[in-house]
């Protein structure tokens, strides 16, 4: 395959002075001098395999900092590994961009990624570069789990409470202060907003707590739909409150800005790469203390039931249930 | 994340009418309604990890069959686990397209990759559907290969014998056919050249005869660059004669066509897949045998020997040596 950059930047470079940090030396990556990888997990583990792509103009945009699109490249694969009760072990990039993209735009995005594969305990295992007119990152993660601990989307049972951790909405907000002047929030609020915008945290509570959870999913395409995967057209979803899902703050700024942020869109919008989580009764002081010594919010927000659908506090149906499908 | 690609081809219609069929119902793909897939393997086994990306108009043409872009983004994968001494397993597709793109080219896009599959037994895990204004397909091919038979490029030594598989060239003449309307050939020649181009097909042989290969590599980026891989600037080469390298048929071909087709341009050109390996000559019978027995034909180049560089059959260094870099 004939594939050159620029003269500037040549596949070689880019490898040899900002990839090959990212290998972390690990044996099985041959320091990216060979065709393909190995990855090596103990016989006791499964490898859990997912693959998530951000697009310019869709997931980000050029102008975003680059350390923002590693983290979003990042962020998007964790939080599924993480759904599967799975901790990641190693990963490949597909990096496809053109002369917009300078070394030191790369130093920047790299960096970052060492940053959070220090920080979550993954290497690199190779990749692949190519030109393209739009700037494209694609990345395949691997995670391990045991067999017994693996996590489906749907095998949750009546009676379960269903939880969520963190805040949904925080990076709604940041996109909504990006795009649009009209939203009041304080200097301090819209800085907040907009790095949970910027920089997405995945949950990784999954693997920590997979022997007691029934069923998990990310959320990455909103909370109604990513629900209704749970429930898999099988159960139905009781919500104590609606507005627990967000924080006390968010709150308070729709409140203020009611002509322009709306709780309903807020909760079809992703990107905030929680989990939401089903789990047996018997469990709510098991989840809840492995929360707490993590460090992770958690809410439990209601309980499995068996009528279809998904219901407010007052037993109402929550219509306008839409969620972008996606593949895996 | 937020992706939607028309009104008439949804995620939800390509994943159920198309990609599920290539599943093969094999249990880790949660038949592809989970957050990720899990992949196992013998314990004996190690997973051998490659990806590669093929983009529209450096890679491929938006009119060329949707076949062939299939081939393509298969071969360019299968080739790598092959010089890895691996055999496929399954893979994941990351699909970037537009409305360009309908159904009735996915359908022969995946019918295409079925057949494939079959034909080398691997199966799809999982993936990811975006948009964007350029073609790109990624796949991150998964291959098994025991320890001890996972092979390197750079493992040769003094006297090992150099093979090659198939022919080169064939596929840069489908190539020069299709773009220069001087060339002369039979139409027969040009309909065999430019499926050639089209439809490259990996030879396999790697995983095949590792127990006997000392060091491999797939020529991808051209025989100079991709042999100059397994030199490792240690060792050189001695070629017994440069026109072994391809078909007797395509020798003819140059001789009518000399002032529009070069060898060296051949040589510099990538695509045929096929595998150059090096081999301790105590293992010729064996490779031959091998090679027989799987019908594949194996042509012994050279020898690895001590002076660094490339030598022809008068022992002259051959200049220019030029590939282009490529990660992993």
């Amino acid at each position: 395959m004939k594939k050159k950059l620029s003269d500037q930047l040549s596949e070689k470079i880019i490898i040899n002075s900002l990839l090959k940090k990212l290998n972390f030396n690990k044996k099985g990556t041959f320091n990216f001098e060979n065709d393909a990888a190995y990855l090596s997990l103990d016989k006791n583990y499964k490898t859990i395999v997912t693959t998530d792509s951000i697009t310019e103009n869709i997931d980000f945009f050029y102008n975003d900092p680059p350390e923002s699109v590693a983290h979003k490249l990042v962020c998007v694969n964790l939080s599924d590994l993480s759904a599967m009760g799975s901790a990641p072990v190693a990963y490949t990039l597909n990096l496809s961009f053109n002369a917009k993209i300078n070394i030191n735009w790369l130093k920047r995005f790299t960096k970052r990624l060492f940053k959070l594969q220090k920080k979550h305990n993954f290497y690199l295992l190779g990749g692949d570069i190519s030109k393209s007119s739009e700037l494209t990152f694609s990345a395949n993660f691997f995670g391990k789990a045991k067999l017994k601990n693996i996590l489906s989307q749907n095998k949750c049972s009546v009676g379960d409470d269903i939880w969520i951790t963190g805040n949904l909405g925080n990076s709604y907000l940041g996109y909504r202060i990006f795009t649009n002047s009209k939203i009041k929030v304080s200097n301090k609020d819209a800085e907040f907003y907009k790095n949970s915008y910027l920089y997405p945290s995945p949950c990784m509570f999954g693997s920590i707590a997979s022997n007691f959870i029934s069923a998990a999913t990310d959320i990455s395409d909103g909370f109604y739909g990513d629900l209704n995967k749970i429930l898999n057209n099988k159960v139905g979803a009781s919500l104590i409150k609606k507005d627990f899902l967000i924080s006390n703050n968010l709150r308070k700024i729709i409140i203020t800005n009611k002509s322009e942020i709306f709780i309903d869109d807020i909760l079809s919008w992703g990107d905030d790469y929680q989990l939401v989580f089903t789990s047996n009764k018997k469990f709510k002081n098991k989840i809840n203390n492995l929360a707490k010594k993590n460090n992770i919010k958690l809410t439990n927000i209601g309980t499995i039931i068996k009528d279809k659908g998904i219901y407010d506090d007052s037993m109402s149906l929550i219509k306008n249930l839409s969620s972008y499908d996606h593949f895996s």
